[in-house]
């Protein structure tokens, strides 16, 4: 197994040399935090997954969950691991201080899940799936369940999931049947099933948590009409926990993520499931988003971290791998090379660079955005929300389908025995097929980008992209050696300005049916020219380093 | 599971309307054939793929093959399916009259090797690679050779094998470390290793044969020294079989074709490990080279046969799986439609058959050019010969690379169930993904392809080439509707001849190593003007159809 996973080099280079984290301590918000404090969380998550998550690696996908006696039984280090989790601040990392948080911007709590999933993908899901419900508690619940939820799950002892998706409904939202009917007791009694489920019931935590999407009976019909509960696997009563009739009808046997379980969750069978209203009644969809957009960036740093997990492997096989000679070699008894000095190997192995480090400069830009939506001020708050929004489908979508190809081009490297299961890759390849699937397709993530981000507010946010784009390539044009990628940019910006047009006006004519039908190409060309744009501001910060000694 | 794995009709539309394989009958080595024996073997490769081997898909995937005691443990149903394949003809299918062969054109073997490969990849492989082995033997064996070995062979009672790969020398067949000592009893005596011999030893057989490129001490260095061996696991003597010292070290775990053992070998541990020259000595590698070449054609219509199979699987559940509405549907209530509806749907399906029966025409083009270059006669002959060289790479990696993007996009249309082992798409896409690695890598195939063929008798299979593709572009533009796709074609075929003139300029000014540093995208711009070609071929055949009733 390949020793190193990620590059600690690279990663400070894009938090500090080109995203510039310490900056984000100017905001009240972060205050306290300082470059010593993002540092010494790098090194401590780097520790983390090198001596409890990645040994697990191989482990946790060939021992995947069991499904016995109607609990779903993982692997026991997963238990020490979200305690750890938990003792260690990690799960309640960007909460407020009032709740037992950290104040942490999610930029350096995502650079930890980087690092953490490029050890071990499936082992590194846990503690983020708690994290983000139970952000969704802290933002909308009310202090009664804050109290009931939060400090257990930010402890590491209960898992919180994101129950979306029923067996009829998939991708359409509007089709949820899930039911919540109303009592007088100031809960509601739940009722319906969900599947794929990530982490949505296991033995290593005492409680799992459910944010679930619901319909109260009445209410209007479609998206509008859905409601967010909490929904807890056991409720808390009278100083312990009760049975909450929440079954789990089975597990998910899957080609990869095998060490999470994704599971098939029955509420309400035998009449006595609650739930608690977080918010107000048919809000759910939109405080849901909320921490589906985290989740999706969320999932195109997981990409980026396992494609760079298979990129060290790979690079470590080439180094170390004898095969073959130069082409023009002519002495077939002359030693052989290493195939890192074959000009294929070269261009696989800078092709999965490019994707790993380009992914990760737009992820870390994106987690920025996120810092200064929430916490920022002013114009800069408008903006970084405006583009944030723009730029997550990217976010979620460039980092997985090119991921996949990036870890397939390490796979190759390996030959035969990239194949098998000796080497690492195989299990990467597997492992990040599910990206362009969870959190939203990558069909959906193209109707997102066109059908509604590219278009809301008249365009205001493909305005600010197309002028921070503009920006950045007059700088280069100042410089002889990033001009001429400058160039290049400007010229593929004009292309996806001008298919951009193309389509609005097609979509003007009414014809919304052939607007969105290329939605996905126009995602992936959209992710191009975003990550052609992150290499070049990464290029204007290594020149400046550079110039700076 | 998916009832359909490939369609008939386009099988028939491509053998007999595009590719005219009734013409093959006017060769002497063919004159015994007729399009209704063709018609019958199509049906009879289907009905034994329907009932034998694909009801094992899925259980030959998870139970793989066992080392157990020193030997392999394979499905119990591999036994009866050698047998049938013995007693039925396939595989002798191809082999002359005189060693009790079926004279059937490749292009039909073929035919049905695809049926077999998207029934049950793993199963249809077995034996296909006895008939490669055996076809060596029929070509460059003594006739002791061919009267110990063939019959048996052909019957389904041995396995034959292609042993090149070795551990410290992989894809660089210059450092092959076998080595075979000449003895005066007319055998040699082996000694060696020999990794990812496929079916390389199992208990569905009573015997094994390995082809095997080995060294002859005191020979040339480099490819020029390798000569070409039978070495049986065990050896025929006195009316049975003696051990031949062949033992099986172990067998690798991978990530899909597990139906198939992959095997690491160890030859003449014990001294006692007899080997049979084929042919002359030192010319080992033309001789495997007949072999690989077909070789190479048959790992790209098991990939083909892969993506057919994921094709019907995710046509079938988009036509059933309900989901969503029409994006101008406004009514939340009204009923959800098949996402068969939806245009990103239509896109992806559109685009997994655009490889499937694009990669199978070519192939099977391919076919009839291997039947036309070993049976045909004249300047018909000679120029298949040569069109064949040059786009064998191309068969074998349009289908493999490309095949595994359409696998994905199959995959894709079932969302997280894509990704379970409830549907056959995850398995489709482990087994697909051998396909670039194995028969030599998409690396070796380029530069095959650019430093090899293109530039092979001073251009003149490229020249060819270039021929019949202006002839087709030329009888496009007589038919309004085929016209723009003509001169679309036209304008990559302009490219490709640009490119390739850029390329072999560099070459001739000694710069070699940068000549071959794109290769492989050079082999991908060649596969996709090919691609291109075979589908305006179908064009005019599909008009021809269609005008003819």
């Amino acid at each position: 197994m390949a020793g190193k996973f990620y590059s600690e080099r690279n990663l400070g280079f894009l938090l500090h040399e080109v995203h510039e984290a310490e900056t984000l301590t100017s905001i009240d918000r972060f205050s306290d935090q300082s470059r010593e404090v993002f540092d010494l969380i790098i090194d401590t998550a780097g520790r983390v997954a090198r001596e409890m998550l990645h040994p697990l690696f191989r482990e946790m996908d060939q021992k995947p969950p069991r499904f016995e006696d109607g609990t779903i039984r993982v692997h026991p280090a997963i238990r020490k691991f979200l305690k750890e989790s938990g003792e260690g601040g990690w799960i309640a990392a960007s909460a407020s201080y009032d709740h037992g948080g950290g104040q942490m911007p999610v930029m350096l709590r995502a650079a930890a899940a980087f690092i953490w999933g490029a050890g071990n993908f499936s082992a590194g899901a846990y503690p983020f799936l708690t994290s983000g419900a139970a952000d969704l508690i802290e933002t909308f619940g009310s202090d009664e369940l804050k109290h009931a939820y939060l400090p257990s799950m930010f402890s590491g002892a209960w898992q919180g999931t994101m129950a979306l998706t029923e067996p009829q409904a998939g991708s359409s939202l509007t089709d949820l049947a899930t039911v919540a009917e109303p009592t007088d007791q100031g809960y509601y009694l739940m009722k319906g099933q969900k599947i794929f489920i990530s982490a949505g019931d296991h033995d290593a935590v005492d409680n799992v948590v459910h944010l679930l999407l619901a319909k109260i009976p009445g209410g209007p019909p479609g998206v509008k009409g859905i409601s967010l509960f909490v929904v807890p696997k056991k409720r808390p009563e009278a100083g312990g926990l009760a049975a909450n009739d929440v079954t789990t009808a089975g597990v998910f046997h899957k080609m990869g993520y095998r060490g999470c379980p994704i599971t098939h969750l029955v509420f309400g069978d035998a009449g006595d499931c609650r739930g608690y209203l977080v918010g107000q009644p048919h809000k759910g969809l939109s405080y849901m988003f909320q921490m589906m957009n985290e989740a999706r960036i969320g999932v195109g740093m997981q990409a980026a971290s396992i494609a760079s997990a298979a990129y060290f492997a790979a690079l470590e096989y080439a180094r170390e791998r004898p095969q073959g000679r130069p082409i023009t070699a002519k002495d077939p008894t002359s030693p052989q090379v290493p195939i890192l000095r074959h000009a294929d190997i070269r261009r696989l192995l800078l092709f999965q660079r490019s994707v790993v480090e380009g992914s990760l400069s737009l992820l870390l830009f994106c987690c920025r955005l996120q810092d200064l939506a929430r916490h920022g001020q002013g114009d800069e708050q408008k903006e970084s929300a405006l583009l944030l929004d723009l730029l997550t489908p990217i976010a979620k979508t460039f980092p997985s389908e090119m991921g996949i190809q990036s870890v397939s081009a390490g796979l190759q490297i390996l030959g035969g025995y990239g194949y098998t299961e000796e080497f690492p890759l195989e299990q990467h390849y597997r492992d990040i097929r599910i990206h362009p699937i969870h959190e939203g397709t990558t069909g959906i993530q193209g109707m997102d980008l066109l059908g509604r981000k590219v278009v809301m507010e008249n365009g205001r946010a493909m305005a600010v992209f197309m002028t921070r784009l503009a920006q950045e390539i007059q700088k280069a044009a100042k410089d002889p050696e990033l001009a001429p990628y400058g160039t290049r940019l400007d010229d593929a910006r004009k292309l996806l300005e001008s298919v951009t047009g193309a389509l609005v006006k097609k979509a003007m004519t009414g014809d919304v049916e052939v607007f969105l039908a290329d939605a996905s190409l126009y995602l992936e060309l959209f992710g191009l020219v975003t990550i052609a744009w992150q290499w070049l501001v990464q290029g204007r910060a290594a020149k400046a380093g550079l110039a700076a000694g």
